[in-house]
């Protein structure tokens, strides 16, 4: 049986600013990414977010960006693997308490923006998030860029690590995303990202923009829901997936405990 | 046997600023409050302030303030008890992240300033930190100011409260602190301070300013690492509480499990 | 002839978040309150915002506001007189370079939220306010709440002031606005507030909600473009004020120089 | 005749938070950068800093840094050359406000840390920094790296531009700065860095680690004024420029107008 977990970043408006349909996409994934206070969201957000993803029986994971709310977290910044580890720590354990709170348990983190692209590739990095992740709750799971060197970094540490894949990218060669500033970057077509997708998801593989097949692991598939079309889309991929004969479960019922 | 608590805010550094002599006043203290990032404290600063008082085997709590870095979290900020909820949850949470990853456990919550000033005459304040701290672990201890809304609230909510009293400070005839601006508010004199303590622990009151002698709790005293005078009236003022026959232990050894 | 100028906040945006419809509220009013990066606005929303207000030749004011992002400003914060003059000047100085790059002069400085209502009612946080804008440039004109403390000081530092009073709230005996949480406090028939505010610029004069006729000097109108519906209204509320022979003009075309 | 400025960095304290020992350093430099509030510094700070400053009679110039306070401004951060141009003159002018109202004039701007760092060696970055400046007020100099791509943006744009040398850093062959991880990044020995800096003004070179007499411009001194041994340098190291008749004045005073 193939199964595939949908995810989505949620929780991230901020005192009087609203971003994401939060309640309509939470109809459609099975894992919420809860942004932290640092690059989006904020304590009553962070809250009110949890009560909804409780409410639709979705599970939740800490979403820790950079601290730089002006950019959304989109900007590298060169942090040191100790702020790195720091930074991780104290994201998570301020959602932790909202989740104690709210009687939930977080199933898995995923950095956010630029935080989990720099982690994609500097292994000294990844490994700090995945040892702050570790010596706060070793069962947490990693979700991270299918391939990268943030899930060799969690493996390593030791924390189960999840693989992620993107519906509307294309991939390279050696399986990292296109660049954004590249042609073919962006699947737009709808069908052939949905195409891909269960491709990636029943073979195990994606046609890189050069035409070579490239293996990939796809536990996750990241979905939006900033906007009416990103949730009209979540719900296709959703029902295309079902009908494919594809489960759609939480992280942790695709990897297993 | 008389017993006493002295505690003292810790870790209020942030990024390339420093305050205080933590290492110093920790010889003397059995409670660190410590800051966590809203109105002083940044990550890093944390995990290091939880290393130096596991070195010296004193209890910690957290010291939750104001979002107001800029005015150290010492202004009067007019947030809802919804708010105030939502932002003790948060901090509490981040400094529980890093006590988990240094074995250590929480004895305490102290809100900073402005908010440990508001809470102790606002009620309904009062009640949604109690009601914060007590979703997230309700074995947490409240330290407020003796005889305040924050003690009464903790109790009503059911927490453990401890009451903290001020060696220096002048006191009103209703038990309450004589406001910084008028003449009275500070006693200057290091015995009488200490003459005032020692009184206070064992006769369980306190003259007031009009004479009175008021009835007061003492279970904890605030005392003040910021420079070498504060932690020379710290060493004095525990040398002398030993050599009255008070023990100076943390604030779960005198109030009891 | 009678005068009146329509204002609106604008550049409320931040970072990734969007807040108003900036660019249909433009069409209509005569006077845009500029937030200045504290409670709402960053750089390059400041430098987009000068931009457009440029475009629809549209006179523009720094609308400093409170330190406080995450309360949008709108919440009481206890600062000093001399923080109240330092932050005033730094934000009015930051969006004064914006102009100078844009070949824009400020025309006022309206405080925001908080920071508006504190200055109605506290005189020496009102006179620093003053003085500060004074000090960095004396022909700025003050929009303070019609017959509040702000606009005494405002003429006591001699600054021109401007009076704003509010179409869709109810008024006191004192001619202060109903607090919101009474009943009265806001005018929610359109036809009725758009009469009350013809009666305030013709007769200079509004009907509290006691029934009493009260003085009031209406120099300018604030409204609001956060949602369509609030784009009705600066419409509607226009075109009646210019079919009963109001010129609807700048605040100094209002007030003269 | 012989002229140099020496600088330092002023006003980085925040809110509690004291940096610098901004009154003693003001004794000997003829050129003060004032923090602007994003790395370092807060209105309160930025007004004293001037007023210190106008005591001494030293010229001031913004230092502008990254939106990082808790990183000090010392990490890169992938800004786009629009946003940098906003973040300069939102803090350009945020400084301006205080001068005006303590009657100063600017002379120059540097930015700060790591913003100068990659303005030193990003062209497109740098021309929008000095595109920026110019906008605002095109007399202002660009303090920045001797030889950089600074200097070259400054003089593209059409700003004047002063060089600035290290005492105490070590020189690459083209004359780029040896990194900080790099043996021989610092210069420890006092009189060396004297002897060095004297040649660099006398003789327009310095000697590279590699032993390569490398031709510089040192317009300026970078000096440091944070703990009495920063201090004693500066006082050293002006006696020494004084006695080899190298006249030590403001920037505008050796560039010329």
């Amino acid at each position: 049986m193939y199964k595939v977990d949908l995810n989505a970043d949620l929780g991230e408006s901020f005192g009087a600013y609203t971003i994401g349909m939060d309640a309509e996409v939470l109809k459609y994934i099975t894992s919420a990414n809860v942004a932290c206070g640092f690059h989006a969201g904020d304590p009553l957000v962070m809250q009110k977010t949890l009560a909804l993803a409780k409410e639709s029986s979705t599970r939740i994971g800490a979403h820790p960006g950079f601290p730089d709310l002006m950019g959304f977290g989109r900007r590298n910044m060169n942090i040191s693997p100790a702020e790195a580890k720091a930074y991780i720590q104290y994201q998570l354990g301020a959602l932790m308490a909202f989740a104690k709170a709210a009687g939930m348990k977080l199933q898995h983190v995923k950095p956010h923006g630029a935080f989990y692209n720099m982690a994609a590739v500097d292994e000294k990095l990844a490994i700090a998030i995945c040892e702050g992740i570790y010596e706060v709750d070793p069962e947490l799971i990693v979700l991270g860029l299918a391939g990268s060197k943030h899930i060799i970094a969690a493996e390593k540490v030791g924390l189960r690590a999840a693989s992620e894949v993107f519906a509307d990218r294309g991939y390279m060669n050696d399986g990292t995303l296109v660049p954004r500033k590249m042609p073919g970057a962006m699947i737009h077509d709808r069908q052939v990202a949905i195409e891909r997708t269960v491709r990636m998801i029943k073979e195990g593989c994606v046609e890189s923009i050069e035409g070579k097949i490239v293996p990939i692991k796809a536990d996750s598939i990241c979905v939006h829901g900033d906007n009416p079309d990103a949730i009209g889309f979540v719900k296709e991929i959703r029902e295309r997936l079902l009908a494919e004969g594809i489960e759609v479960v939480s992280i942790e019922d695709v990897i297993g405990k």
